[in-house]
């Protein structure tokens, strides 16, 4: 069975991911934001590098800083989490994804997989934000809910917002979510990346990707695996079983 | 009697002060937290002249900053408030005053003072915050709930805590299930078990089927493909996917 944590100890488990930031000031001010509410665990994917050396500098949060993880890639960076939460200002955009709005249920939700699991939370760059193919590396996707008319938010203060509403402290209880009823923990996204990729190399020596598709096919098999929020046990019974699909597609055919 | 009104138009009442701010970053930040959260009114108490003159250029905040008002002493800037709320790191300093956490209860306090009158909330300059002598203008004072070992915040995303945390919508309905959430049809169960014996039948052909444990790995399929609780239009994808990998599976090989 599952061991409750403790409020604090749950927060541990939770990655704040920024994807290509750009400005040292708002690096530092987000690492600043997370050491305000009790969030230790920085991720950079592909930051400007200056940036981040200027960064370290950055005030009252030096063990932020210091303990940052770089990662090369998205799907590098986020491996070893069971919920991958993407930020978007947009509200209304053409999405697969669900879309959930900051506040007391979506926190509620993150907060009950931090007890089971790392969870990452990714903001974009300054300019653009997170960008589709980002996308295909979540669950489902936060947004903040701005003004219509001024939808879009420094980066640092969103990274604020988002760990305060996190961090505060819970009044009632919500009601058990399936993840806490059957009470076992989720895959993490490198094993889903791995399924994705297995099956996505299973497809393509089937013929089941047309000429030219490749990317599409990708994200298309990334959604679904996703969507099957599979448990780590059962992630492991399915990698079995497409690993050995893939080795017998791979024996030399007549 | 007072008219009840809407949340939007409360907002209108709320005037964030700063008192003797000195950097134009922060101000401009300031400015853009408000209008991400549909605040306007936003007074400067004392500010350091060329800090509010390059502030005012600060993207995405220009109305706000246009109409910001400017005061020389703190009492004129909160003459037309009804209450005075000023904010603090410090929570246990021997004070006069009441000192309240922002959260829920706070922040309903202060929403219904301002469907009567007008509310300022003050925050004090980066270096110091708010004085004893500025408290004395307060009726009571407000902390956020930073981490015992990093209570002091940038001052542009305390306000940007704060203003999301009164502009948020009030009482949460009760949590939406699941199937609320998604609005999907679930698979059937005919799906479900076309998924299970196509796969079951690639598994055969691929080796992963030791000889007399048929029904046992016909049932470990059965199991996972139910637990992956497909909706109507997954399923359909993974139907196709699967058999294609059948289709291949099944041609001869050398």
């Amino acid at each position: 069975m599952v061991q409750t944590k403790t409020a604090a100890s749950i927060l541990d488990n939770l990655a704040v991911v920024l994807v290509r930031p750009r400005n040292p000031l708002n690096i530092g001010a987000a690492a600043r934001a997370m050491s305000n509410f009790g969030i230790r665990r920085l991720r950079l994917v592909n930051p400007y590098k200056v940036a981040f050396r200027e960064a370290r500098s950055a005030v009252n949060a030096e063990n932020v800083l210091r303990d940052a993880g770089e990662f090369k890639t998205l799907s590098e960076a986020v491996a070893d989490c069971t919920l991958v939460v993407g930020t978007t200002a947009v509200r209304n955009r053409a999405l697969q994804h669900p879309l959930h709005r900051l506040g007391a249920r979506s926190s509620s939700v993150i907060r009950q997989h931090l007890q089971v699991g790392r969870v990452a939370l990714l903001f974009g760059s300054e300019k653009i934000g997170l960008t589709n193919d980002d996308f295909t590396h979540c669950h489902w996707l936060l947004h903040i809910p701005t003004q219509p008319d001024h939808i879009s938010m420094n980066l640092a203060q969103a990274v604020a917002v988002c760990v305060y509403e996190l961090a505060r402290e819970k009044a009632p209880k919500a009601p058990a979510s399936d993840a806490e009823k059957d009470n076992e923990t989720p895959a993490t996204a490198g094993q889903l990346e791995q399924i994705t990729q297995i099956l996505r190399e299973s497809l393509d020596i089937s013929g089941y990707v047309k000429p030219g598709t490749d990317a599409v096919c990708e994200k298309k098999v990334r959604g679904l695996v996703l969507r099957l929020k599979l448990k780590s046990t059962d992630a492991e019974v399915m990698l079995g079983m497409v690993r050995q699909i893939l080795w017998k597609l791979r024996q030399p055919q007549k």
